[in-house]
């Protein structure tokens, strides 16, 4: 946990006991009931909940409990043992997600910074938990900046044609250092279907328009020929379909006829590292469940 | 409740099942857990579910629960007995509320009728569940307007030297209507503690500023006056307190340099009549609990 | 002008010396020096103006100028003609707009009558400085709203089998009132290319979706099976590409994922409405300019 | 000019012939044609202008009007000793900057370094055409990231007992580096009268609230005891009045009940930073103009 800061260890003093269940299941009456039941036998209070339930004939139930307990890490095991058996009973989907376990995150990135930056800045700020373990990129560009978090930098050249080799360093990286989320800061180049699988719901990509408008390559040359009055950007989990995965987050800022291809690129700039930086701050808070190609936020 | 249309009809069928929890009490172990044991012993299944406690060294914890049961409209003194019990153990602040009792709602209006107008177009397209009982205005220009949607109007007209006589006639129709909730849209006298003693917290007022900005008259001149780049609305619980009470709902407009006092008049329209149908809208369905002053909105 | 109302009265008054100059040509040194000594000759005094040139090799220059002069009605005839000649010189497409000539608007409906009502209101409130000459729809719902505002309302049966001869009778009734402008409010007709042709960058539609998103029919649904985060509306010129004229206005709003496809609907609805109203308030006041599939908006 | 970067050489290189000229003075029949005579005659051609007059009895006109002219560096004195002639004529304040002398900023920072960040990452990506020429700060906190753009970084340690030497030792900075504009960069100290009378209109602050509301010291503490639902941030020219000065641009972000006062902190950060990048960057291409104590932004 070399790259924690200051405000983290704060945080993590203070959530030290709390833990964050998430749950999905077919819905049937006593859901509720049994895991309310099973946090207070195992002494936890609730925080924090929210829950939903998709309005079809078989509905499917998600729910999202921050709970706290006393001396938490030493119930770990038995606690997921214990609600292994809930689990079973209502065919649950379901991760606990222990705050004194920080997430680890690693970010791809390339030549264009801004995302990058957004998120070493939240994170340095405190408004990003999660240790960034490293960062791999496919240009030098971000070295220094990177370096200068006291953050592992790995350069590695990557095109279309070395791909596998690529994705092979790239995951030995990840599992030497134990990444659980992988965020692509602009890292513009395509993942193989294998490398994705590797990582199911944990790869975040930010795309440069307001999806679907402008799927794939050079999206804001597009909307400046058609004329939008607004451009947008997306973040999304990666998918075998590019820019076709689950949305998590989009927002738009204004444009008009005085803008150029380019100050679009300087607009759009602004609002993507917002963007990639909330949807980031939401998976590591554990507030999005994914549900056939949607997400549930809470 | 001659006055709903259709649209409220077919939501009333579909929803005639459903009820609303809500509930605020000290926070301490075991709130959760008696609650969702007491609706599966009631056969009641949760629909969607909102939790929230404070962050303070005495925590205050707030919920708002719906469930659907069958048979409901038997059942329900029972439920209110039965929960009583629950909330006398935990010192809770609660109400159920019951879909198919459509809340009855009151509204005040003036000479300027874009929020009314709003309102009920919202309610006549299905986006406001209420029984709009009726409107009481101290100017007759919106008669044909809501006589129009079938809704009494009833012209009182009111200044501060009548005060007292003029409320004295509101309240008896308020009571004749067993009206739950009172909208000023755009009302723009003033109600004595007296008035506003009779329905706590069940007084909305849409303030055509961004408050605490601009409190009291003329917002709009003040804020041309001072050179502001947003105008803003407020929709809050009335109080003794001109312009203090609760906010459930605020909102802005970008105004610029070449709009006149009149022209911010004309946008703070567009946003007064969204804030306060929003604000409306989630009274009407029990998403707001007021906290000392301030509201939680689930 | 029959349907005019007191808040136009007032501002005709205020304002029925001045006019508006809009023009685009080639850009090359002198157009606004002769366009600015033409004024002075002619004792017109500029109150705005707005100015843009593209940035392109060979650019193109858009301008917008309001001015004002005294008994300007007797000068009608003598600025035109004397401005064309500077028109010849810099090869110009031009048009002056006086302001005591009311534009003439024809709006069509059908059965969702949001974007109507909107348009309606803010015509009374006196935000749409225009003479609401008539609307046509191919349903009898809207009648008692149009007639509640001292408008003809005309009823035209339509669908695509009579397409000839309802787009006959409503050209009949355009030249009857001497339309200058036709406004789709939600009139979900698809009109001829022979149709628009006769109003050219004259006929303003609403799409409800963020073009070029979600682009033809049920926008809404496929925005829900996509899992979007905001939904959008486009107002825009119709030209004989379907959704394809250019862009006037868009906005968006915020949807999650408890929100169904009716849900969208109704947010839709919302800025349906304002985005309608912005583009038809931005063309009666000469702010739009077309240039290639493009807007110019001062 | 030494820490300029490469967008910013670009960008001169490709508008060194390009100046701009902003005016305002008593509204009278032909200015406009004056000065676009004076352009024509000097061989300039217009680019874009933009025109506003207020709509009082005794009107105010303001302008501004980029133009483009071939080796305008001869012609620079020239241009100003002749249009002094027409300025004198009709009473105008005026200025005219002329692109390829980039202006000179002074950024002021403190410990909080989120706007500080912002403008030296908009300044690198080539969105703040401005020679940042020095920073300077009453904390060591930012050094490291200042000098790493090459920036001169100047700590002078600040309170209000030695308010007078601070003052003199930044003015002699100011004057040293010869700098036309300052921003303070959440620097937190208040200036005398007499500092900002050496740089009137040229000292930006960013105020953490949507001004008026909240106005002096703890604006996110009193909005969260308040319990708005938008916070703001106003950037705005300082003046001798605290908070008063004319406001440049504002916006805000939505919080709810589970924020506290801390994430209110966090939140604001995120518009401060961008509201005091946009209100710099129209500063420095000469967009905005003050009259009385409000500006017109063009």
């Amino acid at each position: 946990m070399s790259s924690t800061n200051q405000q983290i260890q704060q945080y993590l003093t203070k959530n030290e006991d709390k833990t964050r269940l998430l749950v999905s299941c077919p819905d049937q009456p006593g859901i509720v009931s049994s895991i309310s039941k099973f946090l207070y036998e195992h002494e936890a209070n609730i925080v924090e909940s929210s829950q939903y339930t998709t309005d079809h004939v078989e509905g499917t139930f998600f729910l999202r409990i921050v709970f706290a307990s006393n001396n938490i890490k030493d119930k770990e095991t038995m606690l997921k043992r214990d609600f292994q058996s809930i689990a079973d009973q209502f065919d649950m989907n379901w991760r606990m997600s222990f705050l004194h376990n920080l997430k680890k995150t690693a970010i791809f990135a390339s030549k264009e910074l801004h995302c990058l930056r957004e998120l070493l800045y939240e994170w340095e700020s405190g408004d990003l938990m999660t240790d960034i373990s490293l960062v791999i990129s496919n240009h030098e560009t971000g070295r220094e900046l990177v370096e200068s978090f006291g953050i592992p930098f790995h350069y590695i050249p990557a095109n279309k044609d070395i791909r596998n080799e690529v994705e092979a360093k790239q995951l030995e990286l990840l599992e030497e250092y134990k990444i659980d989320l992988i965020v692509l800061a602009r890292y513009m180049q395509i993942l193989t279907p294998k490398f994705v699988a590797t990582h199911p719901s944990s790869i975040i990509n930010i795309h440069h328009s307001f999806l679907p408008a402008f799927i794939g390559a050079s999206p804001h040359k597009r909307a400046y020929q058609r004329g939008v009055k607004l451009i947008g950007a997306t973040s999304h989990y990666v998918t075998d379909d590019l820019d076709e995965g689950p949305i998590i987050e989009q927002d738009v800022i204004r444009v008009d006829h005085r803008n150029s291809v380019n100050d679009l690129k300087k607009k759009g700039r602004l609002i993507e590292r917002s963007v990639l930086a909330r949807a980031v701050k939401w998976e590591i808070e554990d507030r999005v469940l994914v549900h056939e190609n949607k997400t549930i936020v809470f």
